[in-house]
């Protein structure tokens, strides 16, 4: 038995609660309550964590989780089980049948694939556009909502985004068909709770994961998908490249509670010993297969790389630095033809549409230097993700578009202004940006500045950068940096966009922190457990917790203890003593008059 | 004796190298120096580590620094050297003539103050407005230049900042008589390397250190002062409050680099036992007399924060969350009278001009949440920050503003707007701002955010925030990371300006990333040795420095390994293999021809 341990428990001081359905009586949305002190209403959180959160929850890796909306997706009559392709040596990148996988299958059983019944589209797009409001679209909007059922403030500058006070099952419906939001979930992938990625809704933010030939194992890659949505991951992608990818995959499949992407190319490449020259659109397709009956969400195609923009990046600081672009462009260049992954686009959307696979258009030109920001090579490729964005929407397929990479703050609203422009408002999906290179080290934080200036500016969802960004593979520790970097700056941008149920965790911290509830205070903080850490490294005592002071100023010096000792005064005596002053012909009294 | 280690040695990959001037013989100019290999120039960067990065610097804590300054300040012959003020038991919180300092007192030997020999201005400002480009403005510069001849490159968009293609002493002295740039540079310490606060200038950073009344010592802070100047921190405030603050400030202030900053309301109120209303004008008359002797460059004076304002911050989620706000505001509550240091402010500046202690207007009432962003509160006391920097512009004194706190990403631009407005393009100089309230753990980030973004916008010198922000007392490793923090949110500042030499060593890290040139990568991140050190956690062999490749994706998946490959064959084949398919019709190339 492979031997995993994953992360299990209660997030500090929070509840897992469920929010039933008025319409859909079989849909329960789970999310995280987080109960508070001093008669303070609880707040409910979205929750990214699944069942790993839930002490009620049985958890066996080797089972994997409930396949929770198996039966919504049999219910609608247009799946169909077959047995599905064989899984061959060179899915785990063995070299001849003798060969054994370092990690051994997970137990799937009688478990078969479910793809389409007829080739038609069996995608949340087609549903949407037939107007039907699945039940996945309305788990979505119960989960948007937070446990809200107004909004709670409207405050931002939205720069475009429409983002209802509350937010319906027709609302997401209405996103989905406009093409403005995607709500990955492949049919075989029926333990995932279901969210959705688009410019008015919370923004969402992935975490990448995977071994390289370098480093790292199965057990470590299950972990750290547990451990990413622990703390807020909204998506996982498995970047796996070197041996055992198909069962690596399987594994965090079963067990995931979030949609998994993927980069399809990496795998086709080991297929091919390494050697892009000898890709070919056969081994790619087997392989879009293969995935999307294993239940991958998304897929990263860098099918906008084109032939002719192979030249406009030769005299770039860092050239191609999108692992997918580089091995597309020496395909290309090695035949001289256009990329094939352009040539069989459609093809890519007749197999993504009987799953429901999105496809996340990759940007295989990104920059990978604050030098190639917003060059004509990556705006090229743009331009022609805009193209293979309406391919998809022709064929029911979802879709989402990648970019930025290493881009300067001042050219970051471009990028997305075009984006928006040429992607008729498609999701935008940025690594970052980072928003300088020297930054080595503290990679999350030069990216998170980026990520939440264009989550602003509408950008749906930001793909982490960890601390080991250009030096290493990331481990617990870096991943779980990268996750809380980029809960910050979705956070941040959710604020500044005017989300309308954003500030409410906010308020109900810096009310807790104005009225000394500490322990409120950790666990109001996405990082509840750091939070907790770092006030009790320097007071450890219980009695430190209910203190009405920190050690950052001691007990003297606390402005907040003071506010209260002020704000009493000024509550009580301020009338009176004005009173009194304005009758003896004080100056300021006059000024406050004025003003009032 | 005190036994003080602090660090010392060459920074990585680099050298200490010093830049004459054409114009001042005595004026030569340390900097960093980053050797790199393959036969690229070197890279010069500013240098904020002082000597105790120079190999050849003999390093003596108990002598202190040598006093480079001393000479420049002598010749202009304005000042005297007089007795100056007795210390006194209260000046390190001791109740009695009798009571020991925990700290001992820093050796001065025959050390004398020096001030105005006749009561004038002996501020820069001073000269500036008299055409005098003194040895300190000339030093300013260079550093600022960073070996720069010309503009190595205009890309930015500078929000009505002009940064000259290269800083000249002339430049220099006609921002300060402008009033838009501050070199804080108090006579008393003569050991400090000039640097200037402006938004035509290098983006600056301040690092906070000091104990607090519950934790840390002596040893602890003066390490925290070298070690935060060798990542890169421009000034330093010494926050200490509790006993022997006069002594540990001196010991600092002698072996510092950098300009010291401190909140003299602190000093003042452990004179006074901690009881706000004991506060007199008489006590904090004396303490800025005292802390101007022993050589601070600037004091943060909440002079702005008027009894009428009080009444606005009673309905806030935060209250006043600034210590020296609130020891003010319950000051005034109180007596109900105005803010003695309003009414006494050209008494204060009369103190000021004497020794060229720089003012930075406190911001008393900067919101501590995002729900107190940029409310009446905040903005009436800016506006009467914008009237004392009138006054101070009237003695001679120069000022800087502070600002920000917890600011929504929206709501920041209308911050540094007013500022600008109101306060004639005086230096802004903000605390973060935070983003949003729920990063606690992480709020260096969430700060960085906001800092990089006003930095942007145009605010001068960024106030670092550590990860231990709202929860306890920094220690060294928090320091770090809250200074690395903030040069990455100040240099991405830069680079957004459009700041003719930022973007030198961006280019330089990319050229070495793209030619895997791992050790001069390590040399040019702003924090060497973390880049270094997550590395080497995967692949710690030497040979892994010259490798093409690195643990991220393995050799085979190297996007930059290929994109060479992609390179070379596009220069080599491309123009042929083109012309070859051009004559069989190759549609593509059409595009191409018609792109170009």
């Amino acid at each position: 038995m492979t031997k995993l341990d994953v992360t299990t428990g209660s997030l500090p001081g929070s509840e897992k609660v469920f929010f039933g359905s008025d319409s859909h009586e079989d849909v329960s949305v789970a999310m995280r309550c987080i109960h508070l002190e001093g008669g303070e209403r609880p707040v409910v959180a979205y929750d990214t964590s699944g069942p790993y959160s839930d002490p009620n929850a049985k958890i066996d890796i080797h089972k994997g989780l409930a396949p929770m909306r198996r039966q919504w997706i049999l219910d609608r009559g247009d799946v169909v089980e077959y047995e599905g392709r064989d899984v061959k040596p060179e899915d785990n990148g063995l070299k001849s049948e003798g060969d054994q996988p370092g990690v051994e299958p997970f137990p799937r059983g009688d478990l078969k694939p479910l793809k389409s019944k007829n080739g038609e589209a069996v995608t949340q797009l087609a549903y949407a556009r037939r107007n039907i409001v699945t039940p996945e679209m309305e788990y979505v909007a119960i989960r948007e909502n937070e446990g809200r059922k107004e909004a709670y403030l409207r405050d931002g500058e939205p720069f475009g985004a429409e983002i209802p006070d509350v937010c319906t099952g027709e609302f997401v419906r209405s996103e989905i068909a406009r093409g403005r939001a995607v709500l990955v979930s492949n049919v075989n992938h029926p333990e995932l709770e279901p969210m959705i990625i688009g410019r008015n809704f919370l923004t969402k933010i992935n975490a990448n994961i995977g071994n390289s030939a370098v480093t790292s194992s199965v057990a470590e890659e299950v972990d750290k998908m547990v451990w990413s949505t622990r703390w807020g991951a909204d998506t996982v992608m498995d970047l796996s490249t070197g041996t055992d990818i198909h069962n690596i995959r399987e594994w965090i499949l079963r067990n995931s509670p979030v949609p998994i992407g993927t980069v399809p190319i990496y795998q086709a490449l080991e297929k091919c010993g390494g050697i892009a020259e000898d890709l070919t659109w056969e081994i790619f397709r087997d392989t879009l297969i293969e995935q999307a009956e294993q239940g991958v969400s998304y897929w990263t195609i860098h099918a906008g790389l084109l032939l002719e923009h192979v030249p406009l990046t030769v005299n770039r600081v860092t050239g191609i630095v999108s692992r997918g672009g580089s091995i597309m462009a020496k395909w290309c260049l090695h035949y001289h033809k256009q990329n094939f992954l352009w040539d069989h686009f459609d093809d890519i959307c007749d197999i993504a549409k009987q799953y429901d696979v999105a496809i996340s258009l990759g940007d295989g030109l990104r920059p990978g230097s604050i030098a190639d920001a917003n060059d004509e090579a990556q705006f090229a490729e743009l331009r022609a993700l805009g193209e293979l964005q309406k391919k998809c929407m022709k064929h029911d397929v979802q879709c989402f578009i990648e970019g930025p990479g290493h881009v300067p703050m001042h050219k970051i609203k471009e990028n997305m202004d075009l984006q928006l422009e040429v992607c008729d408002e498609a999701p935008f999906y940025t690594l970052g940006p980072l928003v300088t290179d020297i930054g080595a080290g503290h990679d999350h934080l030069a990216s998170a500045i980026g990520a939440a200036m264009i989550g602003w500016y509408g950008c749906a969802m930001l793909c982490y950068v960890t601390p080991k960004e250009h030096l290493g593979l990331p481990n617990r520790d870096d991943v779980k940096e990268g996750v809380m970097a980029y809960k910050v700056a979705a956070h941040a941008a959710d604020l500044a966009k005017g989300h309308p149920g954003a500030r409410l965790r906010d308020d109900a911290m810096s009310k807790a922190r104005f009225e000394f509830r500490w322990k409120d205070q950790f666990n109001l903080a996405l990082d509840s457990e750091k939070a907790l850490s770092f006030h009790d490294e320097t007071l450890p005592a219980e009695g430190a917790k209910i203190a009405h002071f920190c050690s950052m100023c001691g007990p003297k010096f606390c402005s907040m203890r003071i506010s209260h000792e002020v704000k009493e005064a000024a509550q009580q005596g301020m009338d009176e003593m004005a009173e009194k002053f304005k009758k003896e012909g004080g100056e300021i009294y006059k000024k406050i008059d004025a003003a009032q």
